[in-house]
């Protein structure tokens, strides 16, 4: 069931066999499993997952290519509660080993927040994570553009910027790298640095010889209309106009609540085995806080490997059920 | 384009990028991402995708748990040949390696057959498995339940069989080991030989600390109605009352086309690295033909690495675009 303020005291006492945090596509792909497998499953979702803000998913099959990431969300929300799963609105602050069980500390509600413990046997770190994007005064115009035709995710929207002038933002020279994969799809592209950092005479080297154009001023703000970009104001009042953006400037994982746990990471990203277990034997890792591409058709396949993993683990400890009626 | 007799000879010259052996959920995720990273790509569908018996997809994150699975092959195959993909109804006898490219031999119609040689780069084999059924006198009732509730999968349907009376089809005595995962789901079990091998004291004793009950009788048919079989009719007229099947005999795994070719296999399946690359860096196999779980989300998952890992490699080999008019 939906969790509230007002029904959670009825969970206080139980201890889940799996609490998932994060509901985007992992973690709801995880639910679905588990509930199916009949095991007792608590998805902790913040919201605002990196789904949420994709207008178009185009390339989950069977989906129809214009499905927003919301729709997809909101499918596996209501399926998932319908299997008898429990969701609760709430962050995640800390995660604690207590041997048999972990303890999870959650916080509900941004103001007049309220603090809860659930005890559960394993945990599913499904809480992703999100783009850092331009810090331009008053984020003018970030947030109508990111989603739309300002991308983070070449993978996903190459295809969208097939043959477009395209801007680069970047927070470093490496972060700028993504421009000659970029380069595949389209060879009219300009970086940007935003005046946040100097670039090297090899990097600059490399560029001329590819025709990129490099902008070292700072930014003042993204134009365009109808959650259309058509390109950048510079601080000394410059346009550059532009058919599309990819913002390339790393990104917030969501794994703080896991910070008291020793696990083994790589770089930013959780390492995990083929079944999604971490180095942690009751906590796995699925989507993008996992080493591994961030698609969403792979975060609802982690979901289904961790999930069907820990069913085996259950399953194994607890045995099979008897027809006792046969049974002298 | 959708390939046929007539037009066909246009592709004859051509060299894919990819040609993707099967157009399920792995092959037709897999074209959806070559498309999008602009190669030039070709699905071979023989037809009867393992998830076109699926009356209902209860486990793909985003769909509708009701939806069948031949639902989502369908928008899958519109959204592929929408992004200019080629599709073909036909038959792959072999692949050749050729060296640089692979020659694909393919049979096109049963009847009055043709034949047509087609040539990639890559291959992507996507052709799955499909389940043997139990073998009785004109196949009565089989194919009425099967994919209804005669299941063949208990991962994706043990949750619809909880505290039925189930009863499991094998044909070895290792095939009926499935009954005691099954017993997690229900302890109303019972095993049918269906008279085709003996069965082990030990197994036999197993068995009775369930109280599963084993039936070893040959089956005359299974009865029943509204593709809702409801017993099985044994060869000497008795008739056991069930509520769902779970038939567990073994898969044909459709990859006699790599014969020719040395690739490493565990058991029946293909062993690939986690990019869904075999032992041969030029062909990929994804979903039920490798080795892992046999599930929609997992082959869809399947196709979007095996797709991306070409691209990668046919990016890096190819280089970036560069934009001419800046270079002097």
């Amino acid at each position: 069931m939906k969790l509230t303020t007002e029904n959670l005291s009825e969970r206080v006492d139980h201890v889940y066999d799996v609490i998932v945090v994060g509901g985007g596509a992992g973690g709801l792909s995880a639910g679905i499993y588990l509930q199916r497998y009949l095991l007792s499953s608590l998805i902790i979702d913040k919201g605002k997952a990196r789904s949420s803000w994709m207008q178009e998913l185009h390339n989950y099959v069977g989906l129809p290519t214009d499905t927003p990431g919301r729709k997809l969300l909101k499918q596996g929300k209501e399926d998932y509660v319908s299997l008898g799963g429990d969701f609760l609105n709430a962050f995640v602050e800390e995660v604690i080993d207590e041997g048999e069980t972990f303890a999870v500390k959650v916080k509900i509600g941004r103001q007049n927040s309220t603090y809860q413990t659930f005890r559960t046997k394993y945990v599913i770190a499904g809480s992703g994570i999100i783009d850092y994007l331009p810090e331009l005064e008053n984020m003018k115009n970030v947030f109508d553009y990111a989603g739309y035709n300002m991308h983070v995710c070449l993978i996903c929207d190459g295809y969208e910027m097939a043959d477009q002038r395209v801007g680069v933002f970047g927070n470093s020279e490496g972060s700028l790298e993504v421009a000659f994969s970029l380069g595949w799809f389209t060879p009219y592209i300009t970086l940007f640095t935003q005046g946040l950092f100097d670039v090297s005479d090899e990097f600059r080297q490399k560029l001329k010889e590819h025709g990129y154009l490099l902008v070292e001023k700072s930014i003042n703000q993204f134009v365009g209309e109808k959650h259309q970009m058509t390109g950048v104001k510079l601080a000394d009042g410059e346009i550059v106009n532009l058919d599309a953006g990819l913002i390339s400037m790393g990104s917030k994982y969501h794994a703080d609540y896991l910070k008291g746990i020793n696990l083994e990471f790589q770089g930013n990203n959780i390492v995990t085995d083929k079944m999604a277990r971490t180095s942690h034997p009751r906590i796995f890792a699925i989507g993008d806080l996992k080493v591994g591409l961030n698609q969403v058709v792979i975060a609802a396949a982690d979901g289904a490997l961790a999930a069907t993993q820990i069913w085996r683990d259950i399953r194994r400890a607890t045995g099979a059920k008897r027809w006792e009626a046969n049974i002298k």
